[in-house]
């Protein structure tokens, strides 16, 4: 007895329902959003334009709410960086996109299901696809989750170095200075991950003041500039 | 006895009233939509930022919709001419946005409620406030009802030039003299609008074969060659 063969629909539902925990309606419109041109002419290129319209969205109305001092420049930069290839591409290692698309020969001989271009395209088209058949607010949602750490690591990037202002670490240092009190420890206290995609979890304490504050990152460095920006927050609201 | 003055907030709830058709629950968020920030420190920057978003994505998925045959680049062009600076600015003369602005001295003396930029800003600062305030779905609603005459603009430069095609007009031509029939008549059916903003609606008839269909545009040409394509779509569906 052999097994049917696995259709690239069924593929494409299984990953949809894994990754994204949504049970697809129209299987058809996911296939065509994990395939790459270079395998079909119904390939995911004009998903890919409806998505990254989602997802500037999602990313707008999050630096919207969360940083109410950014300027409409400060703005732009960050969305820029959350929704470059670069940071999209690095989501999709933990998804396991990759390995859900469907490729042409050629693209499959040269490792087009690692390439950063391949990847960020059709994380944006499966955006665009959740977007069609689910209405923004799902694919708001899901997409807000499958976002926090590309999020996260620009929080903590942004921690470092606000518009125009000193790093979190060196404001708070030049705070306990003004006052006498000694300089802050950093310890780091949990690192997560798979070693090519780690969060690390840093504590910042001041035990003069009997305060400390957590901070998470991509590196240990962002994870520091967090976790003073945490304790500044509570020292010198 | 005299009337209490009229304050930035309440004119711009009446504005959004008669022109959205939208009743506000936060004024605050659409004086400050509408302010200039040569007025006031609170003003539509941040706003317009969100707005563009939403724009960008209303117009991409009615290009995604309307556009069945027309690749990324395409409905990248398309979408540009819809939510340019100019397109948008255009659609403010009808929706009497000027006088509802809240401009600086400075902005006023030079006559910055008339000036494009200032115009599309804040168009789209409104569709912003709409958006946080009603959510995507009432935002898109009503966006597509002012962004109406931008859209039936762009249907018909589209139906003159699809990609790489010729324009509709000549494959209606080339469509009948291929079976030996006369030329089509166009006519003129009526103009509608004020001089600067005018609306033409075309018929466009082939008396040979019992056929009409109507077209309109902001052009005469256009409203031709709208209804050389609704035609077409009739005949050689």
């Amino acid at each position: 007895m052999s097994a049917a063969p696995i259709t690239g629909g069924e593929r494409a539902a299984e990953w949809v329902r894994r990754q994204l925990q949504y049970e697809p309606a129209d299987v058809t419109l996911f296939e065509q959003a994990l395939t790459h041109r270079s395998a079909a002419r119904a390939n995911n290129e004009r998903l890919e334009f409806l998505g990254d319209a989602v997802l500037n969205l999602i990313v707008a109305q999050y630096l919207y709410a969360h940083y109410p001092e950014a300027d409409e420049g400060a703005l732009s930069r960050l969305r820029a960086v959350v929704v470059s290839g670069d940071s999209l591409a690095r989501l999709a290692g933990p998804l396991e996109l990759g390995p859900a698309l469907a490729l042409g020969a050629g693209e499959l001989k040269t490792g087009g299901e690692r390439r950063e271009s391949i990847l960020a395209d059709a994380l944006e088209a499966v955006c665009g696809a959740l977007y069609l058949e689910a209405g923004f607010e799902t694919a708001r949602r899901v997409f807000l989750r499958l976002l926090a750490p590309a999020l996260e690591a620009m929080d903590a990037a942004a921690a470092e170095a606000p518009d125009g202002q000193k790093d979190a670490k060196t404001r708070l240092q030049e705070w306990l200075q003004g006052r006498g009190l000694p300089l802050p420890n950093y310890t780091v206290v949990l690192v997560e991950g798979e070693s090519h995609a780690q969060t690390f979890h840093v504590s910042c304490a001041v035990p003069a003041l009997n305060s400390n504050a957590q901070g998470v990152g991509l590196s240990r460095r962002r994870a520091e500039q967090s976790a003073a920006q945490q304790l500044l927050a509570q020292l010198a609201p």
